[in-house]
């Protein structure tokens, strides 16, 4: 079968809910600064009723590195569950009018849309509190093999192992996928996600997963070590490809083969809103590993797309990131 | 009774969407670039169907005044009607969070939340096509007598003439407000709606209305005028006080005592988005109208607040008005 598709991202469909507040709001709430928790409908309803005036945005992690491969011109599915309500209406719309193919069954789904309630802090940092909603419903029927089988690469989030028929759906996705000579791509997503679910996603590392995206902390709650470079010389035995990120510090690309490709981060004027920069830096990857090119040049194309997005309030590109990368001379 | 409120403000309660398009989007869809329109549901489905990916965020003409006129400090109610859906939520929530006293039934509302779908141009210029929902079916029973009795000022858009039943209200509020004692501040909302409803509008300005707002486009509309001094002649015989403010080249506010004060525009480093710059400046001067300013005071606040909005996507403040009032002198 022809590959149709670049890249098919497996994720959590979410509306994202974002509002400004200073540090005492995360603590009044018991909020860990840059982590995401999951609540369920009760407290989501009591938070967002304390959070400040917000704005709305399609989000959800894979849907957001769904939206940047669209964004740098790939041929790009996602597969995420929404309901039949407004914010449903919302995330489908967003997410194919970026390009992206979505093609959700949104009847009979017994939860309202699901969202994630961003606080970004006065340094730009986000916290996030998750009610996950339908997007935890998706189930092994939901995925569809011919769709998989046609990617070169599929992208799964890491945050849907907290839910039982998502992770089902996750697993049948990647023995498809691997069936069908694709490859397998898999972000560790947060240091708690990881700390929850740390032998499965060593077990994933070491035999499921072809290219691994992770940041500093997430790499290291993985391995249980304090030290950077002793995760990411763990990880390389591990991924035929580990894409490490370090914020300000750039990212290191480590291969199986014993390749070890560092890229300094894309300069930003001033950051405004970290929500996203993971999510871009995979997508500008995925994006270069499909289309031919060099690990060096797809870690700077993945620099180049976070460094877009953290440079506004919003976690999905606001320019064309394939003339961003023309301009830069990365096309 | 004492004055609870400084301003109560009645319009319609719409959550807007909002993309960018090129002029060219606007030309296939009819669309006169700066204008709003109104749309049926069918047409509203249609359009979002074609626009790209947007963000949600709480709007609507006069509700967008009152969430400036609490970022500035004042004590403030919306009236306005929404839905029991997720927008109506969303519509709820932000202008409750902002500080503005909002108490609407939603229950029986047989329409959806409304919503304005919001093309930014290139030039930051702004386009809406609105459906009005469940906010075009306000009506005379939603007034509450005591709450618009107990304020100042009540401030009302143009743009509810659209509807009957709005109508009805917008009336009713307005003659509750004389007999306790209260000023009517109304605006003319669009030269369009000046275009549809003059000859009901001018028996407003000259009878019901102490404080007017418009826009050059607007005034020139309403007296069929081509030059904006003859308009604002025209004005300061019917309205105690007429609020005309011409984009870049600042504001002129016209008294019936013969009255002329001339403010410049805040400068801007860069215009994003022009939404909402005229429901800010009414913000800012009715802010200070309501607390004992001068009217040319009361004009700066203004163009302050309106530079405010302009400088970014959105059409309500992000920074706190009072603060910046402060740090501008204006406190």
């Amino acid at each position: 079968m022809a590959n149709t598709f670049d890249v098919v991202c497996v994720g959590n469909a979410l509306v994202d809910v974002i509002a400004h507040a200073d540090d005492g709001f995360l603590d009044a709430w018991d909020m860990v600064k840059g982590s995401m928790r999951l609540i369920d409908e009760d407290l989501a309803h009591a938070l967002y009723g304390q959070m400040g005036p917000a704005v709305e945005a399609s989000g959800g992690s894979a849907a957001n590195t769904a939206a940047g491969l669209a964004s740098f011109g790939g041929q790009v599915g996602f597969v995420g569950k929404v309901a039949a309500d407004q914010l449903g209406e919302v995330f489908a719309h967003d997410i194919r009018a970026i390009g992206v193919h979505f093609q959700q069954p949104r009847d009979g789904v017994d939860a309202p849309t699901g969202r994630c309630l961003i606080i970004v802090s006065p340094d730009a940092e986000r916290t996030m509190s998750t009610f996950l909603g339908a997007s935890s419903l998706i189930a092994p029927d939901d995925i569809d093999e011919d769709l998989i089988g046609s990617a070169q690469v599929i992208y799964n989030e890491g945050y849907l192992w907290d839910s039982p028929s998502a992770k089902s759906a996750i697993l049948k996705a990647m023995q498809t996928a691997r069936r069908s000579g694709g490859r397998v791509a898999f972000t560790l997503s947060d240091p708690f996600c990881v700390d929850r679910h740390r032998q499965e996603f060593l077990d994933l590392a070491e035999h499921q997963v072809d290219i691994l995206f992770a940041n500093e902390a997430e790499i290291c709650s993985l391995y249980e070590v304090e030290s950077f470079a002793e995760a990411a010389e763990r990880v390389a035995g591990h991924c035929d490809v580990a894409c490490l990120t370090r914020s300000s510090a750039g990212s290191v690309v480590m291969t199986s083969d014993g390749d070890r490709i560092e890229v300094t981060a894309h300069p930003v004027p001033t950051v405004m809103d970290t929500t996203g920069a993971g999510d871009q830096y995979a997508a500008g990857f995925l994006y270069g590993l499909t289309h031919g090119r060099d690990l060096e040049n797809c870690a700077r194309l993945a620099g180049l797309a976070a460094s877009e997005v953290i440079s506004h309030v919003g976690a999905r590109p606001e320019v064309s990131l394939a003339e961003l990368a023309h301009s830069h001379g990365l096309a």
